[in-house]
């Protein structure tokens, strides 16, 4: 694995055919568009449905990209499991294929469990592992996982494994969380999960971001990481955060599809697997309205 | 899958070996002493740490209790899975063998999800596995899966699927909820995750309990559901009530494991796969002098 762990990657959104396999045309097809616009790529995350897929559809999407020739230095899968040994396959494949990291949520089932409990979880997978190439980036996300990644566990994991856990995504919202880590852990890649927290968190040393609307809208997101320096970038960062707000306003994962969709007048991109529901159709004309009005495109998709 | 949905259930803890494999034979000899004793084999649920399983040895385990002799039709295997895919294989595996009925979790990750997405979850997991001998028993406990089985969802489904689902296992401890299933839908077999609840929801119809401590008191469960109608019988059930709740003051699985490791005299019982964690020296003192003073004892288990 390389260390790329920087800037902006898009937790990449699953398209689905019409038998509700992953349709991994239209997903290598996403994944190139993103690349080009200089997001990676952290597909298998929560607004990929990846908990929602089997283990063998993850494997087989990360190889239908490799397949294509995308970069996995650029790659950063998500391959968090409730179960050790399917964390460990998935985590391998991934460090097998040369990607960049692994994106590792805890096991999401119990909760209350204890440091102990959690720091035994990523210490099994990480030996059974057993590679130097890998690259682990937590996944903090209580929302969903029911199970927050503590400070004083990322200590214990970086006293072990140093070198290999090197970073966490931030995905509370919380920014007094993201600056917390930022000042405890010197050298540690922490990506919030929204591009607004970027203005406070990248003065501060933030990695970058790994966001929702990084899917519809990488390159302004990327540009913004790398430019943060320059003055009179507030125009274009008001843009970025115009755009995030009105997807915030429809639930995440089918607005997204929806909008890709839209723009590629391609109706297959909306579709959800259970327990998702489909964007209602009302909500489909919300949010593309709202996104017409700021005169919102996905350049280059359609021939991507 | 015939018609076995009553009695008591055991969610059957799972044995782990030195290499943290799934240990087939001592999960075969506890299975087997269940079935002498009244129960019946709820494996694969959340006391079986069935979300810390790959699906291989899931799978694996059902296979060698069925090649063990065990009956498939005293068995309500766990095959809930947050992907349909792998709750599809893992549930016509249970039919294929003969099962009672497959005790199916909604999908956990996502939080907040409507009750058209979780009704498409549960039909597209039905529909695919198609066949009239499935017996589905929903999993109602929020606490863990982040997610109810609303009484509008369970309305639906058996207006969908009358006589495919069946039964609900009600793991939110709350008997008001037991009592308005019962009596919103006759004939739908009720199971409250604890035998504490037999006194009130057997006289109004449920259908026996699914109790993590059945794991080591089957018998006594059993004979309170059998014979709750006889006088006489309450010295008895304030002796299976005592033992719950010297099990409850600690952390479940683990002490369940302790409990079956003392009995057997046996160490290797005590393991638990992350991120659950061992129980402590201390509390394994506790919980063995709690149940010595009651007498207890697991009759036969060694033998087994």
């Amino acid at each position: 694995m390389q260390d790329q762990l920087q800037g902006v990657f898009a937790p990449v959104i699953t398209p689905f055919d019409r038998e509700d396999h992953p349709d991994a045309h239209r997903f290598v097809k996403l994944c190139r568009w993103l690349l080009s616009r200089n997001a990676g790529l952290a597909m298998f995350g929560t607004n990929s449905e990846a908990n929602s897929l089997s283990l063998v559809e993850r494997r087989g999407l990360l190889d239908a990209a490799l397949a294509a020739g995308l970069a996995p230095g650029r790659m950063l899968p998500g391959t968090g499991a409730c179960a050790i040994p399917e964390a460990v396959e998935l985590t391998r494949h991934a460090v097998d294929a040369g990607c960049a990291g692994a994106l590792m949520l805890p096991p999401f089932y119990y909760k209350g469990v204890g440091d102990d409990g959690l720091f035994e979880y990523y210490a099994r997978v990480i030996d059974r592992v057993a590679s130097e190439r890998l690259r682990v980036c937590l996944n903090h996300i209580p929302q969903l996982s029911g199970v927050p990644i503590s400070h004083a566990l990322i200590e214990r994991l970086l006293a072990r494994y140093p070198g290999t856990v090197v970073g966490i995504k931030d995905s509370a919202g919380d920014g007094a969380n993201v600056e917390a880590m930022l000042a405890r852990f010197p050298g540690f890649a922490v990506f919030p999960a929204s591009e607004a927290m970027l203005a406070r968190a990248l003065p501060l040393g933030a990695a970058g971001c790994i966001s929702a609307t990084a899917n519809i809208q990488p390159g302004a997101i990327a540009e913004h990481i790398a430019r943060w320096r320059e003055l009179g970038m507030e125009q274009r960062h008001r843009r970025v955060e115009a755009v995030r707000l009105a997807m915030q306003a429809y639930p995440m994962i089918p607005a997204l599809k929806a909008v890709i969709a839209h723009c590629l007048g391609d109706a297959a991109w909306r579709r959800v697997r259970p327990p998702l529901e489909l964007l209602s159709d009302t909500a489909e004309r919300g949010v593309t309205a709202a996104l017409a009005a700021l005169d919102f495109t996905m350049p280059g998709l359609a021939d991507a």
